[in-house]
């Protein structure tokens, strides 16, 4: 469908679209740079936000209970729609995956990670460590993090010493969820850049995330809570990035072997980094990461190794979708 | 008076100004960009240091107990003064506040933040949520931060688990000071610019301030302390954004409606986020913060949401300054 | 020896080199940008990962342990060899003294590095401040922190809480090692470049380094480790920045003062900031460190008061070999 959809679009008037939220601005503003025109789909009560910008060229408003019409309309406008995790919260992953307009990137991941077991099957068959599962409190040994389905942003996680902490807390939880171990080190976000045009996977930039209240200065008085309400930057260690490298690649490799597609677009790995020097990836994301807004507009340290200047995610998207359009190979970077 | 020190202004000749701390170095870096002479006004000590950098065209050495006299100098070399908390302390509000030196921003912020009291109470008339402020430790129901009046940069900041914890501390305490909810979330700093040349509330950056000793690794074996040493950037969730661009224009209006005149140049809000994503503002400054160093020369995210370029903030100053000379208009940016 | 085999180079085919880890990257992009030949210098097993990235002209597989033959034919490609962290712990510090290559800045650090009570004697001479160094563990007094002389990047470093915890640590450590005071504050580290071009000492930048497990959210439920994984930028204090720039000079000074020698190069003082803004410095490098790295490509604050546009390290130091290969001055930064 999507195919059929790009053998229509006008190129020359290929629009960048995204949900106004997370990471519209950066993708928006790398679009204007690339001559692309730019619309921003938001929701009524954030739109004045975004009118202020003039590398916005539309803000519409929209009904996210009800996404077709408006893929419909971007689909006329000729837009390719960048998804993020906002947008997935928006819609819902149902309609995501169903919309009618080309997306950037393998949209069937989206399903996937639905499915927080489903998630951690595609990182272990890619080979890359992961914590532990644990399938009831049962069989906790030490400490764990519970994750709801639903969580958003690390809302609805919530850590536990051990396993009488977590079957005191589990027994009033009736919504899905998953018990991973707990691994001590110092978190780590990887984002990377999956090329078609240029037949490589780079590793683009990293970060920390911010989160509310553990980051606070709370002095043991209150629970911890995992709330991300922004994000910092990090470099690391030049000898670990072989192995972020290597994972990065082996992530492209599952994917394309689980869903028979390449991967493409930007995608990120979440780890804890041990004092042993390894990386445990707890998570993933198909798309881009909110933590590549530490970036925005300065560009990303590791983007020089790939380019002369450096650049943002929103510019790297825009840089291959440009080099898409004037291959003509557009339905290599969407889905 | 003001109006009338820039009426004999050589527009041709105008210089930027500032004391030889806090931010100086990118303020007089930006001015030279944009062609303007620049003057470091330095305590003896550290006029060594302002020296080495070419972009200074002049270090000037002060006794700020004075300063009318430097003042008076600075107006006859067509000088407008950029302030921040190091001029503040430096030469006392009261000197400050009646230096005839076109100075940019409101000046009349200055006496507002030398009372604790006046300074939150503006907070709450521009509708921004502020912490609960105690009249008596009586009242306290949880944890509290108290601050002494004349506090800088942290110093004389003290943090006080409970009522009873308060009490004890207190009772040696002659100086004036406020006594604060203790609110439990991550710390947020918000850098605004407010351009008359462009009519509108720019978020320029945010930061996290880097405190000796709360942010080092004590191991719980020393009394917290909060003194600022530096800062780091930070970005910030994108979904926040609107509500912290709503922040900076009530407080923009609440200054307008209780100064009767227009808010203009850089301030900064200083908020803890909470988990449940809301913001409480516990401070503002209504001129350039030290935290807008973490983007000097490199420029900040946010600027290029309003511009081709990042900027840091020196250079946005510089920008608006030139616009105003360009139009003929630089009574709309001092005070 | 080093000067006879500078006469011998051809200046129009300089290359740049480097071990292929640690600051490589930079290095090497910082090199390609000012047209010199770039040749990175790899294990085995990481070569694949330098072999993706154009800025590197050449990726040489090498066998550390016999260093030797690769600087001879470093030397006979007309290459600088830029020397890190990687570099000396792979090479071994006796390897690095002697090998025939031109070697960036002053050599002869390697040396007083590899012994910890000749390092802080260095920076005692030069009159920074230190923290108080124990010779056993009757004398301690307090909270102690012990770093084994082979510790690289942080292993090996262990906290103790008092002297009874200390004894019953050392009770099995038969390595060499220094007891220091555990210092109570902040981190922060600063970059340094000693220009012999333009007579100057520079401060380039300023990083936190990111250490697992003790910058991760343990609990309290794990013993602290300070195994470095990552850098954070780090902007300090306006007022600050004249001692951190007359301990950077008297650095400088005390090395010419031992080596009878000129310092030169990049090169960085570890410290603890206290909650009186006093700085203690518990550690330096002669030689580029890895938190440089989260300038790269976009460049420091700093670096933005010497030069026109932002810089990172591996472009100053390219900057610098430009100027000396101009000048016909290669020996002066080399050694």
């Amino acid at each position: 469908m999507i195919e059929r959809l790009i053998k229509g679009y006008d190129l020359d008037k290929l629009a960048v679209a995204t949900i106004a939220s997370h990471t519209a601005l950066h993708i928006l503003r790398g679009a204007k740079l690339y001559g692309f025109r730019t619309i921003a789909v938001a929701r009524p009560n954030t739109a004045w936000f975004y009118r202020q910008f003039q590398f916005i060229d539309e803000v519409w408003e929209a009904d996210f209970s009800n996404f077709r019409p408006v893929a419909e309309r971007l689909s006329r406008q000729n837009a390719v729609l960048v998804p993020h995790g906002s947008y997935v919260e928006y819609v819902g992953w149902r309609q995501a995956l169903e919309a009618p307009v080309p997306t950037l990137g393998v949209r069937r991941l989206i399903e996937i990670e639905a499915d927080q077991f489903k998630k951690m099957g595609l990182l272990e068959r890619a080979g890359i460590p992961t914590p532990r599962v644990y399938n009831s409190a049962d069989e906790v040994t030490g400490p764990v993090i519970v994750k709801l389905f639903g969580a958003k942003g690390g809302r609805g996680y919530f850590f536990a010493r051990d396993k009488r902490e977590l079957a005191e807390r589990l027994a009033n939880l009736a919504e899905p969820h998953i018990i991973q171990e707990y691994v001590f080190g110092v978190p780590a976000y990887y984002h990377y850049f999956a090329s078609p045009m240029y037949s490589r996977v780079e590793i683009f930039g990293m970060d920390i995330r911010y989160e509310t209240n553990v980051d606070g200065r709370t002095f043991g008085l209150v629970e911890p809570s995992f709330v991300v309400v922004g994000n910092l930057p990090l470099v690391l260690r030049e000898s670990l990035l072989p192995t972020v490298q290597r994972y990065g690649e082996a992530f492209a490799k599952a994917v394309r072997e689980t869903l028979g597609e390449d991967m493409k677009g930007p995608y990120s790995l979440e780890s804890i980094i041990k004092d042993d020097m390894s990386i445990v990836v707890f998570e993933f994301s198909g798309r881009i990461v909110a933590g590549t807004n530490v970036y925005m507009g300065v560009g990303s340290p590791y983007s020089v190794l790939y380019f002369d200047k450096p650049m943002d995610m929103g510019t790297r998207i825009a840089h291959e979708l440009d080099e898409a359009r004037k291959r003509g190979a557009l339905e290599r970077i969407v889905s």
